[in-house]
């Protein structure tokens, strides 16, 4: 069997800005993806950081149906779909593959603790053969801090050997080096990312796809250089000044972190609003996070060229 | 302000059946909540025991639409309602008070670890005023093990004061009495339920509402007599036998224990269906329970006698 198309690059897991009513602000978020896409970065949108499990299914929906109307290429995109629920993760890639992603990165069912890989491996594949869709690729999510439900490397070998094209690759959120690394060598040529870019260097040596990242969200530019470069003299300077902003942002809750710094480098106040159970930073946060960004002379080149279109 | 009334006694986590195809049997799941209430016990439907986050919002709104229209009293009913995002706990907690639920038990937004108490009061808060219903009961579902969100008691005494009358309980799962204790000597007369009954007389004692039990699933009888007669002499042996079936069953995955018990009570191997990611139990676990069942006399009196009747 011919090795499998995977996606490869940086990619980012786009927050997702708020109205004041909390509801999904669709045009503030779209213009954040054309921004991206202008850096090179690929969208992994309803990831962690997008505070995707704070949007109900539906809501995802129909940010994913205006997302693929906006003109941006859909096999740029990597949306989350991985619920709790079978039926929820179902509907969710479903529309996801309608709209021909690239990939969707799914999350293990996040509730229970403690389960068994027999038990995971039964619900990726309820899911996998409900949608049944040649089309579908997926990119298992490996987040054990948050989720708390790990995912084996002999799972991984097990849904690539029953899904062979379909199981794609993994975004490994460990933050366990030794574990990505024993991903890609286990793995080799699969579509394995890193959960930051502290070590895409090291991802791109053992013939990785890349890198995942939080930060990608205002430093994506950087970040994908790095990518594009990874076997010049430069690079492993690159990687330093990357993980030297990944490491000062880091210092603050960084969902909100993220979005107050988009909101102020847009001079737009509503991109800082998060959904409960998070919150905002305080403003002693803030009075940090600028001081920090501006001492490595941060800039986020190109965002305010980007047009508001209403999206809805 | 009048002491707001508070739900008191034994209630289960109901545990859910499933078809073949993992769709939710309704039928049968009705059915037992009867059995369950001629064994004067509440309906904590669509709690962990009940696979409840494996069930889509619209799985759960339709159940929940159909037990009430099965003729049983709504006011001994605790639905389940707490997501991780907020629209799905608003849109699931309406379709409870519509209903006249006596109260639902809410799970904190479990996906975020970490969160701080200002977050979690914002996210039930939202609920709480998007719901905007003064029928509304409130019960907390403080389960650490599983959500790995805990709910502390500085949280609570907020709440309590935000929405009095409203946040009218708690269910602690946390399986540390000094904690259970520390809620009831805190908010003395509050609906404080302990999440197993191997502490039950020790709640009577102090005042709390009751107990809310997996194990009520299949030794309902048992643990109301405890409820109704806990200043009897004969209490603590009655606490003393409870707690040896309650240790027998634990020695076992609970959910597929209960649900075999069941299987096994009824003649009908179907109940003993679960939805990954849990998976049911290994035959030499069946013997073992079977065994353990046997050797403590363990019936499930009047089961049988309950119709099965046509839900759809």
């Amino acid at each position: 069997m011919a090795e499998p198309a995977r996606m490869t690059g940086v990619l980012s897991p786009v927050v997702t800005p708020f109205k004041k009513d909390l509801s999904p602000d669709v045009a503030r978020w779209i213009r954040h993806c054309k921004w991206l896409i202008s850096q090179n970065c690929g969208l992994a949108v309803f990831g962690t950081n997008s505070e995707a499990n704070s949007l109900s299914v539906d809501e995802r929906i129909e940010m994913l149906e205006k997302l693929g109307a906006s003109g941006i290429d859909p096999k740029m995109m990597m949306p989350g779909t991985g619920c709790c629920a079978i039926p929820d993760s179902v509907k969710l890639t479903k529309a996801a593959v309608k709209l021909g992603v690239g990939g969707v990165l799914m999350l293990p069912p996040f509730y229970y603790k403690g389960v068994s890989d027999d038990g995971l491996f039964a619900a990726f594949s309820e899911v996998i053969q409900r949608v049944g869709d040649a089309r579908l690729k997926v990119y298992l999510y490996h987040i054990p801090p948050v989720a708390n439900v790990p995912i084996s490397l002999p799972l991984i070998a097990r849904l690539i050997k029953a899904y062979p094209g379909t199981v794609a690759g993994i975004k490994d959120s460990s933050g366990d080096w030794k574990n990505t690394e024993a991903m890609l060598k286990e793995f080799p040529g699969w579509g394995v990312f890193s959960g930051n870019e502290l070590v895409l260097l090291e991802v791109m040596k053992l013939n990785g796809a890349g890198c995942i990242s939080a930060t990608a969200n205002i430093n994506p530019g950087a970040i994908h250089k790095l990518f594009a470069n990874w076997q010049s003299p430069e690079a492993p300077k690159l990687q330093e000044q990357m993980n030297d902003l990944r490491l000062a942002v880091s210092k603050f809750p960084v969902i909100p972190a993220l979005k107050q710094t988009v909101a102020d480098h847009l001079d737009d106040p509503a991109w800082a609003t998060v959904r409960p159970p998070l919150t905002a930073l305080t403003q002693e946060q803030i009075t940090g996070l600028r001081a920090a960004l501006k001492d490595r002379g941060f800039t986020m080149p190109g965002l305010r060229e980007i047009a508001l279109q209403p999206a809805e």
